[in-house]
């Protein structure tokens, strides 16, 4: 491990961090708030006295570039945004192993490494207020569908265009941060595994071999209001019971689906008053799958068993595609890096693929070799207050990220990596 | 039919009363809202010329009263509030009966019939803000539970109390209004049927025998958040999961009760967003049936079939009671009269147990002798935008409702119904 990396110090920032933006629920960092704003001012102190430049982009991402020999650079991807109620790790543990890298690549070439290295702060990559996930890498990677985006609402009906613009974002030019990649080599993250494999196999860390595809919809089922008291069981139109055959059906269909999930998020109901039948419910379903053949047989049993409940609750259906993304394979070579910077800090690496959805995701679709680093979560537990990593693991963590970085930075240098068309 | 009476008058003040509160979703006489208040100043107008007293009582109902020879009163019973995108007849239709019953008395009485008839309107029969219904006709009947009303809350917010001082009412003294029924000798209540039993029979009338009792609970399930993308489905605690079982599961529970009926009528989960497994999911519950005993049946049912389910999801569970009423028999003779009145105007009547609450056993259960009148709904719907009744089916209740309260003053003239203690 080299001794100008301290990853003890990573580990305390990130207890700064949590003292500073979170209350008794969780760490509460939801993007464009005030929690999210003092959390990049945060970052910004911590980042006084290394000859950096820092900027955000179009779309409210936050650049910070330490300039090497060469243009060409190596991204060091995060996001300091976090669900409501969320956990002290997911987002900002990759930030600040990047702001812990830039240090030692400061201190060791002298405030000028042989590539360029970039570190990324995200916007909204939760999509926790709006439900459109991934918004900045988006944006960036040219792939935010504008015209979807600009009809989002969060629940007090405020729109994404008015809370982008409370935070000094202009919707219309978010776009015009696509030109930030120009010169990305590759791109790297770390993140917590929010999962249980690696806790399962007793290991500290794990090379990522890409993303989950995932398939998100909102289904409506539309029937009849009707009084409480009055209305015969049997002459119902209740859109209530066949949006909630839903829930069980959807375990079965991840289970025939072999490593998929499937999530109902949220259910709402109209008029939803405790003195009559529902007459339209609304049900948001989130589907994953690192085969794409495995996704599409997911999204078709769920289509069909809505179907068959609709019809026999004798109600209306509509499904409504709220957002869909392919399986990302990640770039062979970075996996190998990868797994090598992981054996010679923790002895064993495992490859594994990606339930969550990631930046990264974004960024590998832009065309730039991409690679994650995973790190055990205990409880196999995210999104919640109870997320945690053995401390000993996220120190073991960022040695091995830095690792990870040095040979992609050597790698970018030998002429590896994307090269500007 | 008295030539005196004009139920077709009726039917064109109903008309007249939708075109003012509707919108194309149907009546939006919400109480405590201002098309409420519309509706209260533009009866008053009908009123205009009737040597009545009108005046509100501590909870904001509304009374009319017609003064006879005797202090006595025979009380009719009805509200102009609404469900939101509600019918054009419920409640109101129960008061316009009645003003157009006070124009008869005084025309041939000479403004002075044998007993004293007051109309009331009641203040929020619905519940549909508070999930509380019968606010007006339980605080005057003294039932009304001042701790469990005081912090009852909206969508929005907004407590009751809150939201009665806008309207001018002083919370804490909504119980004053209770000595309004210290003379009531008798009361009776006309309204739309609201379910499918008379027009089964093809009937246009029918004398009701009593109200369902209500069990109303909320329940809430409490699981764990967590990523829908990295949580395995069989580590996952989902409070929807379990919540959503309950759905089918009441329709086996009402059926097995023979003639109750059970209704979820709202669902709300939280975090509710769409990448995370719901953490709490609250649904409302509401179980009715003539029979105490089939009542209590259907709730241990219930409460069992939720415990079952939370622990197969390894969920927690909490039940709420909102509200519960027991089954409230109405008066012998005036049921008798009820029918004889229906057998005279259409011939031939029907009795009926009422699925729906009404004020009319807020009443009876407070020793006022009841009875009520059900006029056919077209659809056997209510609570909605679509319900309807056949003008030649309105104008019959009213001629019928109309020989009801003449044969009720003559009882109470004659010494009948309750006496002042």
């Amino acid at each position: 491990m080299s001794t100008l990396l301290d990853p003890k110090r990573t580990v305390a920032e990130l207890k700064e961090l949590r003292a500073l933006t979170s209350d008794d629920n969780g760490a509460q960092r939801v993007a464009f708030t005030a929690h999210w704003l003092t959390a990049r001012a945060w970052l910004r102190e911590k980042l006084h006295g290394l000859p950096v430049e820092i900027a955000p982009d179009a779309a409210g991402n936050l650049w910070t570039t330490l300039r090497g020999e060469s243009e060409r650079e190596l991204v060091i991807g995060g996001h300091l945004d976090s669900v409501p109620n969320g956990g002290w790790l997911d987002g900002c543990l990759n930030v600040m192993a990047g702001v812990e890298i830039l240090r030692r690549l400061h201190a060791q070439y002298h405030g000028r490494p042989p590539v360029t290295v970039r570190l990324v702060d995200w916007a909204d990559e939760e999509g926790a207020r709006f439900g459109k996930s991934l918004f900045g890498s988006s944006a960036c990677a040219g792939t935010l569908n504008m015209d979807e985006a600009r009809g989002l609402k969060d629940r007090d009906g405020i729109t994404l265009p008015d809370a982008l613009q409370r935070a000094g974002i202009d919707f219309e030019r978010v776009k015009d941060g696509g030109g930030e990649l120009r010169n990305a080599a590759a791109y790297i993250e770390l993140h917590i595994e929010q999962g249980p494999v690696l806790l399962d196999l007793d290991l500290p860390l794990g090379a990522v071999l890409g993303t989950f595809g995932v398939e998100r919809h909102a289904i409506t089922f539309r029937g009849q209001a009707a009084h409480s008291g009055s209305t015969p069981m049997n002459r119902r139109k209740d859109a209530l019971l066949a949006a909630a055959r839903m829930s069980p059906e959807i375990y079965g269909i991840a289970e025939r689906s072999g490593l998929g999930v499937c999530t109902i998020g949220s259910c709402t109901t109209k008029p939803g008053i405790v003195t009559s039948v529902v007459e339209e419910c609304r049900i948001t379903l989130d589907q994953r799958h690192l085969d794409p053949s495995a996704l599409a047989r997911m999204l078709t049993d769920a289509r069909a068993a809505s179907e068959r409940f609709a019809k026999e609750s004798r109600v209306a259906l509509a499904w409504d595609r709220l957002w869909h993304i392919e399986p990302r394979p990640f770039h062979p070579e970075l996996i190998d890096f990868c797994d090598e910077a992981i054996r010679e800090i923790a002895g064993v690496s495992h490859r594994l693929p990606s339930g969550p959805l990631h930046d990264a995701a974004e960024v590998a679709g832009a065309g730039v070799p991409t690679v994650m680093m995973f790190v055990q979560s205990l409880h196999g537990i995210s999104h919640n207050k109870i997320e945690d990593t053995k401390e000993e693991h996220l120190e073991l963590c960022v040695a091995a990220f830095d690792r990870l970085a040095e040979k992609a930075m050597a790698w970018i240098a030998a002429g590896g990596g994307r090269r500007p068309e």
